[in-house]
């Protein structure tokens, strides 16, 4: 099972009229700032404030009629439970949406605006995976897996598409494009799609410092995990080791593999709110902390930069606008 | 001297490549708190963080290359000033910025590193005013007025041109718009487009309480002024008196005046942030503010709102996200 060009060609047939066309955009004083031109996809822009809106507008709405009629199934947190919970409403089924009891209190709020049943678990009790699977066979439910599915990194794929028009409507010249990597359903996607109508552009992932399974497992050409789960402000994009669909993908079509500082990633977050007027949470910073930093790709004139989320509470957000 | 529909596209067709087509958002958390769907025009995604960089691109394009030669001059100490920096700096010519010696440390840094000169001057010793067309006088300089300049509001106005093809394009119904208003470029400069294009859509001013100057002028049938230009949060679009050539336009074209709290301003800003992950300054949330209010256009199920700036220090943007 795999994930080709033409899937995420369906993906986007399927959820264009759903989803919003994210800007590229683009600041003389950010370029200024990173000594380099940046084109900026600005997913926290994306209905629900994140990427993640794709991916469960493709899985649900791949679905036959029978499966819609029974409903969907997901564990998650944060934006991929408000992703489903919405592309539940949308294209007319029901979804129940797999949450720690002691998730914060407005992603619970979010999540069941948007429709969906919340089902609470202990933390370190029960996994959230079996308990998925547990409901999905009991109630014949569809279970949309965070990355680890390939209508959901087809989904996610279509950035990948809208970049490709966009940079040429403004004529980019860049040749490398830096996207974080949690479980890598957003950077495969977009490699996919960018071999195919872009090959020019190498795309690399960013995580979080101790928090880089990916870039560990595509040096050592295997699947290794974090040593924790716990400890990085970027909650969003950790995950405990690459996907096993989204890995082989990783490999064959991206570069290299970058870490970046908390510290660094709130610099990120103001930065963009002084220069982009955009909001992104601390997992969606990290590609942009990247490209602030001129060690890395120090060749590189241009850079693509996935902005991939905003879902962040004021207290956080109140912390990167005071740092210095 | 006035501005009509063909002034728009003319404009349009100088700018289009430099300035950013800014998206038209929704959101379906903020059409829940709103209880009416809003369509959202971006402006702080505007390069420069408002929609000032059009009317400046517009003016500088306008200009002959003699003119272009000796350069432009404006005062302001917000978003014209950097609209206009950077609009003579794309366009090839060189812009001198008159600010108050007082002016916040970062805006004159922004407009320097924009490539403006920078000219101080006492507020309450001198005028503004006087300073820019003696200065034009003396040096040959093109003096570019905030608002009361045909071309800068046929720059305004481009806004009300992707306006239409956007509101098309999402098969939006509203018959309703809701528009900041200082000088009033803004907001006649759309009035005049969609008049032209959607005919059936109202254009309404939205000002903070107490410096509703276009309100209470529109009621009166002639300008009056406001008491005074100080204690408002929404600095960007406080001015004493409307134009001397928006006034006839928005007498014209434009609907009923709003006015709204601080608070409430505030409020929208927080929206803002929560939902759709744009950065608002309080003088571009005001018509979301008045969106939000439900005894605001009671009947309208759609509105669309316009987001005119995001340029705001971190210190007040804290305040929005603190309050209850």
């Amino acid at each position: 099972m795999t994930v080709a060009f033409i899937d995420i060609q369906r993906a986007h047939k399927r959820i264009k009229e759903t989803i919003a066309r994210t800007p590229l955009l683009n600041s003389p004083r950010l370029d200024a700032i990173a000594g380099r031109k940046l084109w900026i996809k600005a997913e926290p822009l994306q209905v629900t404030g994140s990427f993640k809106f794709r991916g469960a507008c493709s899985a649900v709405s791949a679905l036959p009629s029978e499966a819609l009629q029974r409903g969907v199934v997901a564990y998650s947190s944060g934006n991929h439970a408000q992703g489903v919970a919405l592309a539940a409403k949308v294209f007319g089924t029901r979804a129940t949406i797999i949450m720690p009891h002691d998730a914060p209190a407005n992603k619970v709020a979010n999540t069941k605006a948007y429709g969906a049943t919340v089902v609470h678990y202990e933390r370190g009790v029960e996994s959230r995976e079996s308990i998925g699977e547990r409901l999905a066979q009991k109630n014949g439910l569809h279970l949309i897996k965070p990355y680890d599915d390939p209508d959901v990194i087809a989904g996610q794929g279509t950035v990948g598409l809208e970049l490709a028009e966009q940079l040429t409507d403004v004529g980019a010249q860049a040749s490398a494009l830096l996207c974080c990597c949690g479980g890598g359903g957003l950077s495969s996607g977009i490699a996919v799609a960018l071999n195919a109508l872009r090959p020019k552009i190498t795309v690399h992932t960013v995580e979080p410092e101790g928090f880089d399974d990916t870039a560990r497992s595509l040096t050592l050409g295997e699947r290794v995990s974090n040593p924790t789960e716990q400890g990085s402000i970027c909650d969003a994009i950790v995950t405990p080791i690459p996907g096993e669909l989204t890995f082989p993908l990783l490999q064959q079509y991206t570069g290299h593999g970058f870490a970046v500082s908390d510290h660094s990633v709130l610099v990120a977050m103001k930065t963009a709110f002084d220069t982009l007027k955009v909001t992104v949470e601390p997992g969606g910073a990290v590609a942009l902390a990247a490209a602030l930093d001129p060690q890395n790709l120090p060749d590189e004139k241009e850079l693509v930069v996935i902005l991939s989320g905003g879902n962040v509470d004021e207290q956080l957000f109140q912390k990167a606008l005071q740092i210095t």
